[in-house]
């Protein structure tokens, strides 16, 4: 089982550098056994890191970080080679090349600090992807959008229209993303789109899960009157606001801060989680099991 | 509307120094009022703070903490006196003498360290109260608290005993204590003894609230896979878990942190955050309106 | 002893709002002076934070908050009244009117993500002022700053021309900003322009200070090994690295984290303190006394 | 090169559990030697965690937990194997069983918070490791540390006795202790001392170092005003404050807080901070380099 979707541009400097995901059920000789692979297929570990449930019959998993000669042309080999290797210990794997980045579609609404924090980190260097196109329900932020010289895309979206513009959005991102980001984008996701991109859509969710799930959770936080707050990265399942935490931070508030506080100090936590989620994902670090991230970081 | 329960024991160096909390509804003049009036009474403001829920309309929340030579003698005359101002802006007021500490009745079950703090605390001059008695429905620590020269009263509760078992603690504190501390206690506190000890029951519930309310917090934390976990000191009231949040912290956890783990690092958090609240309660910084508190820290 | 640069562009919304800032000795009768002073002159107090070093002796501070009908008209009165006031109690004080926003210089060098930060705040409406300028020694940023409105001066710094650059900034600044703020700015400020603009140029440092005062800090960090990076806010005094210290705050990094990972992670840092340490200047929230800030937020 | 000392009591439940940290020069097919050495000789790995300083040409770190039936019987027939493995990478390693205890002779002096938090972890079981003994210079403590059933050794030290004092400390540690817990213990240690432990001495010092080396780090951080102060753990070295940093961490303070307030939010800091430094230690989690550590947590 392995990811085939293409990714395009290349980098140069990590030309030789993959990054392996492997879950598997525990049991001895794993780690021995694709090192011991990895070795005599010329590779050089540079970083690996492992986590297993429980020694006494759970689940494995590990990540290698390995550098190899002529990537391009020996991966392809190598990936035939350890299906041997994958089929004895059953495991679910796969291999990236570090130099083909991935693709975003970035999904927005109208706020637009998760948009503009993932802009800014790709520019400075720090967000190592392609952008391939922002989608917004809203033509509020086409100009900011293309002045970085990536295409934005306006799909309306009303009760009328709901299932014409998930078409359309599927038409857009389809083959030309490998990552959706909902960087605060409002509306429900389907699980039909869902379906497309498993474990692929990450949201930034304004409150620390699993409390004040649903809508104006710093309305809500306000409410129950919490001394912190927080907010949540989460990849996207059929259930709201339910599905694997990525990452999570906070911030002391106090009886001083009113709503419109909340949601000021809290923009600045939302930027810093979704992007660290983002950032986490297109280095190949997160695994999922069941409803639970595993993050080598 | 004024607190008359006692205080006994006596600390000499703050023998002058009282605190005044006040709540009402906000309107121009009130900190003048007050400022005024305990000036022209002699006492000299070493600490104020305010907060304004709404300029056009709210409620206001003052504490001040002052120096009054003759304290002991003067307080009677200087709260006669200070009826007629509290009545003219519908004052919810009360004075609290520093140097009259107050008296603790700590609840424990059989988990020990949030009592081992406060008792800790307590010992090294950080807890300025007298723990009057420690309450326990288990035998288990008696030598450690009475090897503090605390007593230690052991009511047992069972599912047939329960009626009878909160006669006795009633019995025990009534009169003797003027805050409850729930360090842990694992059994349901009936209304009957909520409305005897309004906004007056401390407790520690260990999970980030409103998240994981009720049982086995850190299971389900662990269920969940936050990233973050908390405790929550509150107030406690009919609505289990549900009364107003005092204080709260959290500590990062990752997917390698078991539910032994949580509970490990859920300690320390506990530990610090019930000793905080108990801290800012005896200190007199806490108000409470509706459900939620304002804290001058 | 007030302040007297003028302050141009008004927001109606505060039109009547106004903040005044003292330090005194201590002493009783303070609060209740001013207090009394301002309910006599029709001002309603929404907020008020003191802060009292020693109450047998040290300096008090207190910062208020009011509303005052007809507050441009009023003003002027209500600030000769109070000379009287403010003589009986050796006051050092200002009141500075919130409509009247605050004009900035910020000073920047090569790296942008302070500045961005700074733009980006404000764009948003949750930097309450008027960015005058930007004056840099590069001219790299000439676009991005103009694309916001913004004057862009480029005055090139040499070994050569510092004297003359520092003339020009004086000159660009001179009467046109309230703050200036050194986002990342890499050179020596002179004490001939620091007496200029005492207590109002505000640095963000990139360490937690006072470790690694002066250059390359991060590089100084991951040598010695640290388990924390931080970053500071401070006025600027003569001292390198050494004025009155506004805001810090740190993150958690490990042994995996390089020079380039502390810099990109301390990025953020970075940002955040430095516009909290801005927004608290603006918003009449800092008292200096001696080398240290007393911080009512 | 390989840790020879001796470890008493046991854990029945870990008695097949072994720990192995290497460092080595990084070269192509250290994992791959090391699993598959492993594999060979029927241990699985439950854990590993590898650091690679630079690809290129730095250091490389790893460590393993592993499972081997009969580890007792069995651990000398692969040490002795394993020398091959060592020796063709130029490794430095060690390998520790979990069931035997690290004895701990913890100093002390009149202090006694971070002593009460490491004999409480200990009793609670989560700290494991024996508490061999604690000296202190002062005889303050004897009572609380024997009714913990731990023997105390006050050995004064003025200064004519320093030479003599440490000659009974060594004898006293001497064959007795695998690592000396300095917990806020204020007297110097010599070169002579350290020698004996080398990175086997763990000191707490009360500031997030390096800022505030030296005496009274908490009235140096309340005199440069610093907004966050912080502890740090760290293995002692002939340079004061100046060895391997293994641990820090920090809390917020204000204005408000004066030299005893940080002492009092000090405590809390170095207790947990020591603690998180001594466990990571006697759980084999951490490798020295010059003068950093790796840190496998």
């Amino acid at each position: 089982m392995q990811n085939t979707y293409q990714q395009p541009s290349q980098r140069p400097e990590k030309q030789n550098r993959a990054r392996m995901l492997i879950s598997c059920p525990d049991r001895p000789g794993i780690v021995a056994a694709v090192s011991e692979f990895l070795y005599q297929h010329g590779a050089n570990i540079v970083q690996s890191d492992q986590y297993s449930m429980d020694p006494g019959g759970g689940m494995f998993f590990i990540r290698f970080e390995f550098d190899l000669k002529d990537l391009e042309k020996e991966l392809p080999i190598l990936q035939e080679d350890f299906a041997r290797v994958a089929d004895r210990f059953d495991m679910k794997w796969n291999i990236f090349r570090a130099a083909r980045r991935k693709r975003l579609a970035i999904f927005v609404s109208k706020e637009d600090h998760c948009l503009l924090e993932l802009l800014w980190q790709w520019q400075a260097g720090d967000l190592d992807a392609e952008i391939a196109m922002v989608i917004s329900n809203h033509p509020d932020m086409r100009e900011l959008v293309e002045s970085f010289g990536i295409p934005y895309i306006h799909i309306p979206v009303t009760a009328d229209t709901k299932a014409e513009a998930e078409r359309k959005q599927l038409e857009a991102v389809s083959g030309k993303a490998d990552l959706i980001v909902l960087a605060r984008y409002m509306q429900i996701i389907t699980p039909k789109f869902i379906e497309q991109f498993p474990n692929r859509i990450i949201n930034i969710h304004h409150s620390f899960l699993p409390a004040f799930v649903g809508g104006k959770p710093y309305a809500q936080a306000y409410q129950r009157g919490v001394k912190i707050i927080g907010a949540t990265a989460h990849y996207v399942t059929e259930e709201l606001d339910g599905g694997p935490i990525i990452e999570q931070d906070v911030q002391r508030v106090s009886h001083r801060d009113n709503v419109d506080d909340l949601k000021r100090i809290g923009r600045t936590i939302e930027r810093v989680v979704l992007a660290r989620g983002v950032k986490w994902h297109i280095e190949d670090r997160i695994l999922v099991h069941q409803n639970k991230t595993v993050v080598f970081n």
